[in-house]
């Protein structure tokens, strides 16, 4: 067999995304190792499922004997790491991360990274119960997995890639841009809509809202009891576009008011009702 | 055992409820007659499941024969059919309806009910696919059943309140006004706004859309799949209190986009989970 370009894999951050990382590549036969770094508590629950073969607490040491570095914990603290590693990490290492918005990353690895090589990732899979005790080897299958562009020819990219075949990823490329733009539509608008509404009713809240409520409200509050610490440094990193989101939902609303006084909601409706079938092919 | 108020049920309108509030009087031990009133196939359907005993095509037929009437279709429909049996069913006859707003459908009856008496009802139970097909003996069990105040003390009253708490429902009272207002927040508005989030989407269109999206979008744009025959009459007959809603919507969300641009939004967002999580004890 060739010599391989990624013989130890280091894991910073080991919740959901980090432990089930470590567990797919363990599953599709991986066989270096994979150093975690991440408080006690989770890193002991990685070793013991088997997400990682060992713990470090050193970026400065996985940095010397890490192939493939994958920044997996929130947002603000993938950019705290970038600042650290980036200056140390070896030529022919790969840096790549797992956050929910990719234009801010990007940019600090540009400024940062000086020997190694990195790419941006966002693994479009999730689940409603966050942490390493919820990691599943299958997370990543038939689930989307962006890339920011450019894409280098590297060996270690190469071959990044082909893990992430190999665990059942959907490889799809784009600039981080239009990643950025996209997910404020499709996450960090309903996600700001969801809480709005939570906001409302409690700004509004009524004794008759806790019996007069049916599914469609459950459907609608559910992303309103995620927690709060993920979310800050998702908004914060791409706030010009969520805010354009905002912009463009209350001008469509300013219409679907209009419509309703009218009564000519009906088209709304419909065309609504088409366009979100295609999520669901 | 002593006379019985309630021997003859007809139910107009055989879809989801009409067909299960039939099955549950069958399971909760209703020996008399249902009637049931609605186009062939789905009359077809419910004698077939025993949703109802025989079918009747005619509204001057069971105002003669029914002691409870249940309007069981769309806002609209039960209007028009109000029109027509109000002046004519019997003194002791009970009619009640399911529609999804009070106010315009409780007014309506004022009007038009001569001799009968009349309550507004609301059950507060679902299913994703409706139809006669979907018809379930248990839909109320362990639901909210909202019936509109004031309630007088008749033994056909009574009676149609010891058969919901038979089916399982948990009947709630409140005004035709405290229902629609509640509604309006709980049930209206979260469906405007899964309409106008998907038209929102769908006019910033992106194909990268189709790519970047999780759960939280399937669960934000799930309402918005609604049929628009059934909507559109409970929005034009709740009209202000929604119209009103929407305001209060667009007021909380230029606070939430105000928060955002000042980093803020964190105490918005554990307020609101926090409010959301009471829907689901």
């Amino acid at each position: 067999m060739a010599d391989r370009a990624i013989n130890t894999v280091a894991i910073v951050g080991l919740g959901l995304i980090g432990g089930s990382f470590g567990l797919a590549l363990r599953k599709a036969g991986f066989e270096g190792e994979i150093v975690g770094v991440c408080a006690p508590p989770y890193a002991e629950k990685a070793l013991e499922i088997g997400a990682i073969s060992r713990k470090s607490d050193s970026l400065h040491e996985i940095a010397e004997s890490a192939d493939l570095i994958y920044l997996a914990h929130k947002v603000d603290s993938i950019i705290s790491s970038l600042d650290v590693l980036g200056p140390i990490a070896r030529p022919g290492c790969l840096l790549t991360d797992s956050g929910s918005t990719k234009a801010v990353i990007t940019a600090k690895a540009a400024e940062s990274v000086k020997f190694a090589e990195f790419v941006g990732g966002h693994p479009m899979a999730g689940k409603e119960r966050r942490g390493i005790e919820n990691a599943d080897a299958d997370l990543f299958r038939g689930r989307p997995y962006i890339l920011t562009t450019p894409h280098s020819n590297s060996l270690v990219l190469n071959e990044f890639k082909s893990w992430l075949a190999r665990i059942g990823a959907h490889i799809v490329s784009m600039s981080s841009r239009e990643h950025d733009c996209a997910v404020a539509f499709t996450s960090h608008l309903p996600q700001l809509l969801s809480t709005t509404l939570a906001s409302t009713l409690e700004t509004h809240h009524q004794e008759a809202f806790t019996e007069v409520f049916g599914p469609g409200l459950l459907d609608m509050t559910r992303l309103a009891l995620s927690a709060s610490d993920l979310w800050m440094s998702i908004l914060e990193t791409n706030k010009e576009e969520v805010l354009g989101t905002i912009d463009a939902f209350s001008r469509v609303l300013a219409i679907v008011r209009k419509r309703l006084v009218l009564n000519e909601l009906e088209d709304t409706f419909t065309s609504a009702a088409e366009y979100a079938k295609q999520f669901r092919k």
